[in-house]
């Protein structure tokens, strides 16, 4: 594992951010719970999250049956090689996820997780096997091994895109969300990437692997719904059949964000969720996602 | 049942569209197969399909696991009453659907579908019932009881945005596609709901309610694969976790539908297809999907 800004100089794809105002460190930024005053339903939906004019970005949602994950795949098709990433891959829907970039001509740059996932097998390990070009990135945060540990205030480049890298730990200890840049030419509204610190009307449980559901409060208070109310953001999960939602749907409707801080606390320490069944196995998996061996070929 | 275009002169939001040279009878225009010459892989992709800039249209993609039904949500936001359709609505995730509608502050004026489904039955009978504002739609062809029966070359309006039917039978004898407009406003690029006319890299079965390879062949070479190559592509299904798909990967990639046509209809032939287990519950409901008796109140 290296982290990533020792190295930064030589790797073009990838530049260190300068912390800005509106990507503040989480320790500094995050002590006092932001007052919400949801407003009423009408002012609701006064973007559109349709069809893209953004002639750049390729993106694509791709969806896991079995664990309800969602992989997303990034890329910019306005430059000579296509360069993508994709975020949260998972181990069974490898095949499929490079079969599609192959077949888009894309060229996968980065394999990255939002932070060691639990409930599934990550997909980054199985990926590096079958594409060697292609690298594994990971918070450093999380411990896990990977070949880019990144931090708070990072930068992801793929062409002339980027995603930007907070973190949002509370779930685990690692947690981060990649948000798509906010200079021009970076996709409009803004897309961020939430892994399971929001998913949507919900957030993932904060019992275990460093979770805290103080942190996680502040996490997504300071840094997922201070970006513009019509950021889309996209969680790594969902159950019931939704694909996205905006920060001020969330600001508004999340059943648990949208509280107060002491009343988010209360429902966490009270969901009584059982054990993960997959746990045991997905997590020492994913903790080294970028160095699985390959299948021996017997 | 009352034909659409009989008392479309009443309804603001219904206009009848002059059949254009873009959007021709199928019978007319699908009688010669159109020979397919795959671009590179390279040559893919040389578009987005990500985040919008486009803030007239509302658009949520929405999943039913059960029977691996998209649902999708389209909004005129521009407009003060954000007049909304929902196509291809499932009877078990109506709530989930109309809850959504309340909280984005919607209104909901057409529950529509792409045809009478086999395999899931649909939501909009009980829209109705709790919604009783909201207008059932489904095509004339299919024969089944709705408010609205539509036909090929009609114009669904909601607000200032709208959605051209064309008729692409094959699967059902009732197929409809439902595809954004193409002047100044519409949503760009143009968005097709395909029903199960056209699935990510295959198609709807031909065995059954009237169904015909040769007739779906011609219908998806004239009506969809005509459309500009970068549409967005949405399907009623899906059974890998693909979201969306465009015009130019499916005339490259489908697995069935990029074939000539005699291959099309010997690979229909060999599918060997099981009975579908919802058949006899699902389309005798479909039938009557405007008028489903509410629940009785005992």
């Amino acid at each position: 594992m290296v982290p990533l800004r020792l190295y930064r100089h030589l790797i073009p794809q990838l530049a260190a951010a300068a912390r800005s105002p509106s990507a503040p460190k989480v320790a500094a930024a995050c002590c006092a719970p932001r007052p919400i005053s949801p407003p009423p339903a009408l002012a609701m939906a006064a973007y559109g999250t349709g069809a893209c004019a953004d002639r750049r970005l390729l993106f694509r949602q791709l969806f896991e049956k079995e664990s309800s994950t969602y992989t997303y795949l990034l890329a910019d098709v306005g430059d000579p090689e296509k360069p993508a990433v994709l975020i949260d891959p998972v181990d069974r829907t490898v095949d499929r996820d490079l079969n599609l970039i192959k077949e888009l001509g894309l060229k996968l740059i980065y394999a990255m997780n939002t932070h060691v996932h639990a409930d599934h097998v990550t997909g980054t390990g199985l990926i590096k096997t079958k594409l060697p070009g292609a690298k594994s990135v990971i918070s450093k945060a999380s411990g896990a091994k990977a070949d880019h540990s990144v931090e708070h205030g990072d930068k992801i480049y793929f062409g002339k895109l980027f995603l930007e890298v907070r973190a949002t730990p509370g779930h685990t200890a690692g947690c981060m969300t990649y948000v798509t840049g906010d200079s021009d030419g970076q996709p409009s509204p803004r897309m961020a990437f939430t892994g399971d610190a929001l998913i949507i009307r919900a957030c993932g449980r904060t019992d275990f692997q460093g979770g805290s559901s103080d942190q996680l409060y502040q996490s997504v208070h300071s840094q997922i719904f201070t970006l513009p109310k019509d950021t889309l953001l996209y969680p790594a999960h969902d159950y019931k059949g939704f694909t996205v939602t905006t920060v001020e749907e969330e600001v508004t409707y999340n059943a648990r964000l949208s509280k107060d801080k002491e009343t988010f606390k209360t429902i966490m320490e009270n969901l009584n969720l059982s054990y993960p069944k997959m746990i045991d196995v997905a997590v020492p998996a994913n903790m080294v996602c970028g160095f699985q061996d390959p299948p021996s070929k017997v």
